[in-house]
């Protein structure tokens, strides 16, 4: 989402003429609100406007011509710098995978969602490509059905055992013995590691907890929000209700029925089993943990 | 579904022609079993069934005439003994809701699924009618939204306050604190309590238990299977992949990825707080309390 939205920024100021420097600072300000306010929750859409804005930040005498140059080799920059921590991310996240482990994810954490290998994704996509035999069972993820349409879609691209359930199922499936692990994507990371993430991901922390099945997050630094304490900070996005009384235009709920749509959800740190980032993975005590990743102090 | 089970058998003898008993007999059993093949987790439907063979076996004698008569009489017999079932175990668990009380079901356990005010709707039904004021989620129930096209339909008809969810969102309305009961159908309930209703069921139960919430199980003594132990011997139906992979026809996954669609799960009777049937509530130690129930001597 990071990258989405550096290039995001590019393609806002496409349209910008002339050379006055102060209009344009005004222009990338604009543009970055913008795109700023599509989601409330993942933090990385507010890091990779960040970076874009530091450029305007770090070179105040510079000309119109020559900022447009350095945005978009900062948007490339950020690029470059996903697909290398995904790449990291897959090869520490493919040494929790047992040759015939059954994993199970929901959303979409892999290339569609993110840069390259992806996050959740990239573990599999590493694990296969590192000659392990396992499987996979992908929770359709609704009301969207990212699991059904996307995640499925791509395991079965690279050759990966897949199973399509929908979000309902993972309880039985897990009492039955057949799940050994749970990997999903992080949309915002507080610095206690709770955890937001699609909508159904505390659901599987929970379920995961129950049936002593370790709970995997797989994100990069960049997903870490070191300004918040706690997942409380976090906004949830409400979306539309249509999302849930609709399919396709065809309502599937009675007319006027309410409806309660969270987009995503937050799983306390004490359900997550570890924190697969690009340094390696991350244990609790996460607020320890986590401050020595970012090398802040312990001091308060 | 006994009751459509004995009403079935009424339909399926209607073009039965002549006098010949043991041709009759023949037809009975006939329609008996193809009804039977239909679903193998509820035990209500072979109970209805049973109940339309013994009317063979307690008239010997009797002309086909007279059979049919006494089948429609028991036809009926049925029904009106589940209507005043159903309007019991409406009022017992009515006790169980509290003024300002939100309360969680799933799937569809009301007039379209049952007879008249069904179980776990029976419960609001009650509820409303002694004047409470409660409000109730209503999980769709993947595949089939048996919460969305049917439950939430109900209880809009009866003018209690429902908000339609997605199952995976359940578990953060639990965490946020604003679920004080869940209340579920049956199938089919063994001897040790352990219950098998549609797929999500043990979910539910599962994030219940952990958010400590009270989780109830409304069934009358049709429902239970006194010739099985635990749930380990129910049959699970599984179903089409096509319900996961396709809506109206439409694919919402990639051709030919894997499915695993179970339609019902088991709940281990210990995530049960109680179960409603017509005779009262039953808690726990379950395997004492329902071969009480049952008036099954404590002896093995």
């Amino acid at each position: 989402m990071g990258v989405a939205a550096a290039f995001g920024v590019l393609l806002g100021l496409k349209n910008f003429k002339g050379h006055d420097r102060k209009a344009f600072d005004r222009d990338v300000e604009r543009v970055c609100r913008y795109l700023g306010s599509s989601r409330p929750t993942a933090v990385n859409l507010f890091n990779g406007l960040e970076a874009m804005r530091s450029v305007l930040k770090d070179h105040p005498a510079s000309q119109v011509a020559e900022l447009k140059k350095l945005l978009m080799q900062k948007a490339f920059e950020i690029y470059e710098h996903d697909r290398r921590v995904c790449r990291d991310m897959g090869e520490h996240g493919s040494r929790l995978i047992q040759n015939h482990d059954t994993a199970m994810t929901i959303c979409n954490a892999g290339a569609l969602a993110t840069v390259d290998y992806g996050t959740a994704l990239g573990v599999f996509f590493s694990a296969k490509n590192n000659g392990k035999i396992f499987r996979v069972y992908s929770c359709e993820t609704r009301p969207l059905l990212q699991g059904a349409r996307l995640t499925s879609w791509e395991l079965l691209q690279a050759k990966i055992d897949v199973t399509l359930i929908c979000d309902s199922m993972a309880a039985t499936l897990m009492k039955q013995g057949k799940i050994d692990k749970v990997f999903t994507g992080a949309d915002r990371i507080a610095m206690n590691g709770d955890t937001a993430n699609k909508i159904g991901t505390y659901n599987l922390a929970v379920l995961a907890k129950y049936h002593k099945i370790p709970f995997y997050v797989v994100a990069p630094l960049s997903t870490f929000d070191t300004k918040i304490k706690s997942g409380k900070e976090i906004p949830i996005e409400e979306r539309d209700s249509r999302e849930i009384t609709h399919f396709l235009k065809n309502p599937v709920a009675p007319s006027g029925v309410k409806t309660y749509n969270p987009a995503f959800d937050v799983t306390d740190h004490g359900l997550i089993t570890g924190i697969v980032t690009e340094r390696g993975v991350v244990y609790p005590p996460y607020l320890r943990n986590i401050r020595k990743l970012f090398q802040i102090g312990s001091s308060k």
